[in-house]
């Protein structure tokens, strides 16, 4: 099969960095064009970034040399992963969209626009239809193939609905829902990152916009598309009410959450029936087989102790997601942890991903 | 007025370190007996202990012959602090009781008995009344004064309850209370403590008893003594719902607790006078002049992004409680964030203020 | 004795917090002026600050507006404590000498020049008779009293010269030295600091231009002022080799150092004569009776592994350097591991301390 | 090739838990015996073990049951890889050797035996001809094939010798060492490990017994054998002077090491000299094809802030050395920062890796 060409947009971001790693000797994508900032366009990357991972830089990206983050530069692109700052997304990833370009984006800046897509690729790859309808429409009417935006999920978001979603589908909806989360601070980025003085011996019990965004994003990615496959039906507070607390704390990678939640439906179902449901659960995109796509999407841990961070997160490279200590809530239905690799299933791990699932439901 | 001869039992481990310290110096105690395992009896305590805190050892202390942990070691003493593991607390505790000897202990052995009031001294001091009772009526009878136990309570619980209490007092029962704790290392002790790779880059979600003991510890405390002043009206699963979530992260000292919570009584108080009924309480220790107690017993904080452990645990010695993020939840009536210094309010610093307290109230 | 008006320069930064700090109820200064850039100058400082210390803003500092840092607003002042960053340091602080004032400065922008002392306030005291004869000189002449500079060192400098010093003034001079430094993180301040992602489970083994500093610095320190005391004889490579090697490392505050060392003179002393050195060493500004000064300038520490950063870098309030592992070195005469508290006798505790030095020797 | 059969000594410990992932799909050997304490021996090695690693246990190792550690159990397998206690080490290893095994063995126990190897792997491997000669001795009498140890060396000993090995062969003998070491606390094991309050925020200055493990072993490794193969010329104090300061510090894996150093002969080599024979350097285990050997033995590392641990520690997977900052010092010739995985070419790693060499060098 012929490799689709791939750009990724803010480059030498953290989350550029990602894709750009995760890209490298990909069996499906060949990586075209690494756009960033005007300051960045001209050097080879290797001279314009910054490489902070723990592989190194593969050699050939590093010689390429940086574009400008125009729609021109990116033309011939199947797919533009963005990595790009919300200060930035906003007109560049409309310009791509409007070039007829297709973007997997990052930024938060399209999330809850009413026709695009919210993806977490372990869970609401359903929602994709919406684009296999549009570019259907389009080539029904003879026009040419539209450009379109997907969104990535927020990253504590999207371990919180990836345990949810099967439950939802087994046992039926959630009424109430809680998690208080324990971020990474990858996720804050590089330049400069988190403050290590903020977070040395420390907690800092607040992430500007997060617990709005998870307590949002959730009801879109719960939530089902409409009956004409032109937008979302999201759920209302009568159907779920959800409140988040974000904490962020001393852990390179990996989002935690203590997670309680309560069944509509009474009775509720066993503490056994919901583990087993999670343990028997395949995503769309493991039956689809994508490369990147998780051997186990949950992993049901039975140790009282788990799971941790620094031993889980990488479960199945960083695309399965843990979730322990499932037990009865003396409050809601049950309580559990449920730990997510935030810069793989909660970022560029899940852009790629879904470029993945758009190759296997031939969308591009 | 005379100094009260104090004396501390485990006072080799990491509470009775601290009980050491704030007994140095102390305007109401003079430390008289210091009580270790028969391994340190007969060295000098300087000798015998592998001293750990962060200011030096009081070198009057370090001269004092350790003891073995007999009532007849201790007999002179007005107050015994205990430190003791729960290993071994349970029948030391209970001979120095018997012997008519006052012990204020951090162990956990004690504290369900139903005459054993637990106590966070700037909370549920009314609690105490069991003991003048007690004490009242070995005097009536002509008896001799009693001996008698008081348990501080969990570290985790601590915190919990001190914002609760003045709440419970004002705008009626709590009905639905949930904590998800992040909870600091010093509480797990020296030797050989929480292992340091087990927290580096890592967050334990599990300590062993501890979402027992919050859920059940709260339901004694804000509970009343019962009629007739020997026992307690200790809560019912009906009255009040307790669930927690516990965790072990990077931090030295200061247990930080997302925590949410729903009034029974209709209209729930508004967030502005939550906030202003935390401002105002003044616990009873303050009220009679305790040395220890807090100034402001409820700190409220306003910004976003506090309170910090690393930033806020220091408030009053520690003796004082930090709340932030006060605000409307969307489940039940509001969430904030509690800090407490789990190792002076919710361990040796009770004790010591519990000691203040029992001289306040002519109890020793 | 009438309290001396001080100022402080970038009062909103990590360096102008801790002046302020130490300022309040300061019994020799009262704190009148408090400069930041122009975006904060009108504002009360509360509301200019993101306040980032363990102890509460002091009320009274709270409600200063803050002024530009220009010599006109600072006209009044006694002393001007200056915690510029070194971007903005150079003009404004040439400004205030120029106008006459009294600058104590953290930046390292003149530390290097000739007539400037730099001084570690536990150290070379003697460097001050530079000033001394200046402003004598000015007197002489019936010119009115000169503004002048006085340099605080480089953090990793204070703690490596202040137990060379009495060694050197006893034993004679020093011949080879290295240094490899384990620093902590909150030297690089505050905003935005240095990054959690680039600290956490790691160490960078480079601060730019630190081991530069170090070397040069050290051959000022531990120089005399020339024969007319006019400037300084500083050493050269001739009289003494530095080799220093600097990591940054997880550790909130105190710089840990490896330090070896050679003297000149045969036979060396012992390690015992070297111990007793440290331990009998008082410094000048404790036997002037300096309100700051440490108790105890060098506390040399017996147990093996001591100093460590947690426990032992408050000593003396941080004025205090702790010296352990003193031992022989099979290659220089000894190694040693120097533990100083970075943001206290490296920076701007040092700076209080050399406006009471200025005090007591009457030169302001 | 037929597969080798591998047994495990200490296999629920931190190094036996290595030792088992390692040899997990390992294409030379078959794990078949996996040893532990009579409190283990009989369960199924899952039931046994505290399993920590970041790789789940491989489920066939799980399975195993586990045996007491006599030679009777081992008595099938082609080598034993020992990950034993320095406590319990001495006498079964002993027995091992004499029951004609053959032990590649982690304890420090019999390190220094004159007939000994203590072998670094991508270090000193013409050690093992000490064993190539007792063994062809041996076949040449008739008599059968001998047990014998091989020592795997301390581990921040093989960080500094990796480097250090091409360069004396190269530039003739180093003369004066100095290394201080940031050491990470996998190296403590798990239980319990090192205390978490003692690293969180802090650093250890001291690590018993390592300062003189790392100034002894350096001069048994970089010594030859004798001249007739049947011992080792170790490095006198007037061949070589080694100097080390050891610190443990909050990083999980990774030990870096700040070195400085002097050649005996002048001129010594410049920086380019040194930095391209490090380049150069291949060492024997990949030359021989070792399955396991680094394809990079030194990485030389040319930005101003490398190595750092959590970059570069796993540079081919852990058992390929980074070295940065290599530049003139102004006392000895050189200094540098060197990084090494503790855990892999510091401990369970090597012992594999040797274990591939006795393969590949007809030993076994």
């Amino acid at each position: 099969m012929a490799l689709r060409k791939a750009g990724v947009l803010g480059a030498t971001g953290s989350v550029g960095q990602r894709f750009i790693l995760l890209l490298s000797d990909h069996p499906d994508f060949e990586l075209s064009v690494l756009g960033a900032s005007s300051r960045s366009a001209g050097k080879k990357y290797k001279d314009a970034v910054t490489w902070k991972q723990t592989s190194l830089l593969p050699k050939s990206s590093g010689e390429v040399i940086v574009s400008e983050c125009t729609p021109e530069a990116f033309k011939d692109c199947d797919v533009v992963f963005s990595g790009l700052d919300a200060d930035y997304a906003g007109p560049i990833e409309k310009a791509f969209v409007e070039a007829g370009l297709v973007v997997v984006s990052n930024a938060k800046n399209y999330r809850r626009e009413p026709d695009v897509p919210l993806i977490v690729p372990i869970t609401n790859t359903d929602h994709l239809s919406i684009i296999e309808k549009k570019v259907a429409t389009a080539a029904a009417k003879g026009e040419k193939k539209p450009g379109f935006i997907i969104c990535i999920s927020n990253c504590s978001t999207a371990g919180l609905v990836a345990p949810l979603k099967p439950l939802v589908d087994k046992f039926g909806p959630i009424d109430l829902l809680t998690t208080t989360t324990l971020q990474a601070i990858s996720g804050a980025g590089f330049s400069p990152g988190f403050p290590g003085i903020d977070i040395l011996d420390n907690i800092v019990p607040y992430i500007s916009g997060e617990e709005e965004k998870i307590e949002w994003e959730t009801k879109k990615i719960l939530g089902k598309t409409n009956s004409d496959n032109t937008g979302f039906d999201i759920l209302s507070d009568d159907d779920l009410k959800v409140s988040a607390q974000c904490n962020r704390v001393a852990v390179s990678d990996g989002h935690t959450e203590c997670v309680a939640l309560k069944f509509k439906n009474r009775p509720a179902p066993s503490v056994e029936e919901v583990k087993q449901c999670l343990r028997d659960f395949v995503c769309e995109a493991t039956q689809l087989g994508c490369h990147s796509a998780p051997k186990q999407t949950i992993h049901v841990l039975e140790e009282d102790d788990r799971p941790q961070p620094r031993l889980d997160r990488e479960r199945d490279n960083g695309y399965g997601v843990s979730v322990g200590r499932i037990r009865s809530d003396p409050i809601l239905d049950f309580k559990m942890v449920v730990l997510s690799h935030n810069t793989v299933i909660g970022a560029a791990g899940a852009g790629i991903l879904i470029g993945e699932l758009l190759i296997a439901k031939n969308i591009i």
